[in-house]
């Protein structure tokens, strides 16, 4: 089985245990992690658990980094075969909120980028799948980035995390924020950067972001024609232990990072 | 016909028109009006169309403001019998964005008050219905605020609006930005002020909104349990030109007020 093939399998046979939960998320044991806001279901975690049964059946000796409990510790080689999974990214919107803004993430890195890479949306019926330098797709279809070109026509989503962060992104991105024609806020990193590569959004900023909120879209992104960088427009490694990332359809890459203080 | 009788029935009627648009929204004609981001479709102009017909049929003395063309001027008798209508909120959703952030909002105004009020929001299946003192209801049933007491367990919807709007924004702001638990974006009043109705979302701010942006979703979360304000806690009139507003779950609004420069 081959590293897509696995990441296809998997997003197709979990989509409808994530949407049977979401319709009945009353139902959901939730607890509390680092803040109030920062939650946990049973859904992550049996999510995580069977993709992590399933990596050691079939890629028994490849490194597995993923959101919840012990595996969200770094490779000791950043440059090994490594999986990075957040079982549900936007886990406080699946506990709250009417709109289904969460997601299912699953990569595969090796030298410390993502190859191969797929996003599961469950309530939307959409999957994205890429393999690097091959191209991404959207239920099968292309998926391309918009040509937008200036900042005034163009939508970014600000990703405006914890509290401990705020400040921080109040005095880094305010000169975006002032510049920039759209803002959105979904709370859910990889709901937000996939759509660069659906063509709906420009941008997507985070000061602080996990190598599992990004891998998979952040590749996806790229083979829609997207770049994807650090804020000094140094490349983005999943390991690096650096934390800022700017992703964009590649036009308005330089304008936005020119606004970054 | 009484008018709870008459907006439930149109949006029982349109609901189907604005979410086939919305699956097909690869075909809408848009066009932009004041920016490059302030976009028009055939669906918000069709529908307001025939919101005013119904209502020229079913209450031919009552006054209608609604977003688009001549309708968006202010009645000369604030306080007279009138419809307030947005056909499409969140129309740059409806065009761009993968997830259905959009509603469709008719209020019957009194006094200066939204005196009836519903919103629907079409992909998602539900409407929401209230009358003044009466509550209000999801899909039938009763809606109800959140109980969260304190702001870092709290999530606020911030309406970064326009470009003209946005130093303003992040002046006044920053103190609630820095201080609330969580924060979103979803780039549409109605449906980011309806989910403090649901109890998903404890505040929505704005400093520049239009009375057909929220009449009808305000009265659902004040039968909700919920408090709308302006930004001095001074009461919220439709038609006073004043444009800065708070809507809360009631038991956080004088924590945020404070916070607001």
């Amino acid at each position: 089985m081959t590293e897509i093939e696995f990441i296809t399998t998997f997003l197709a046979e979990n989509a409808g245990y994530a949407r049977e939960k979401f319709a009945a998320r009353g139902d959901l044991t939730v607890t509390s992690k680092t803040s109030p806001t920062d939650l946990l279901t049973e859904v992550d975690l049996t999510l995580q658990h069977r993709a992590i049964e399933k990596i050691r059946e079939h890629f028994p000796d490849d490194q597995i980094v993923a959101e919840e409990g012990e595996f969200s510790t770094f490779p000791k080689d950043p440059h090994a075969r490594c999986w990075v999974m957040d079982p549900i990214d936007g886990t406080s919107n699946f506990v709250k909120g009417i709109f289904p803004v969460y997601a299912i993430s699953l990569a595969f890195a090796e030298k410390g980028i993502p190859q191969v890479g797929g996003v599961c949306l469950p309530d939307m019926d959409m999957t994205f799948l890429a393999e690097r330098d091959k191209g991404a797709t959207m239920n099968g279809k292309p998926c391309r980035v918009s040509q937008i070109q200036t900042l005034d026509a163009s939508r970014i989503d600000v990703d405006f995390s914890t509290l401990k962060d705020r400040q921080t992104i109040l005095s880094r991105a305010s000169n975006i924020i002032t510049s920039i024609g759209q803002i959105r806020c979904h709370g859910s990193a990889v709901c937000s950067i996939i759509q660069i590569a659906t063509g709906d959004v420009e941008a997507y900023l985070h000061m602080s972001l996990n190598p599992w909120d990004y891998a998979a879209a952040q590749l996806i992104v790229e083979e829609s024609g997207g770049v994807a960088t650090r804020l000094d427009n140094s490349p983005l490694e999943l390991f690096d232990g650096r934390e800022g990332l700017l992703i964009t359809n590649g036009a308005i890459h330089s304008d936005v990072l020119a606004c970054i203080k």
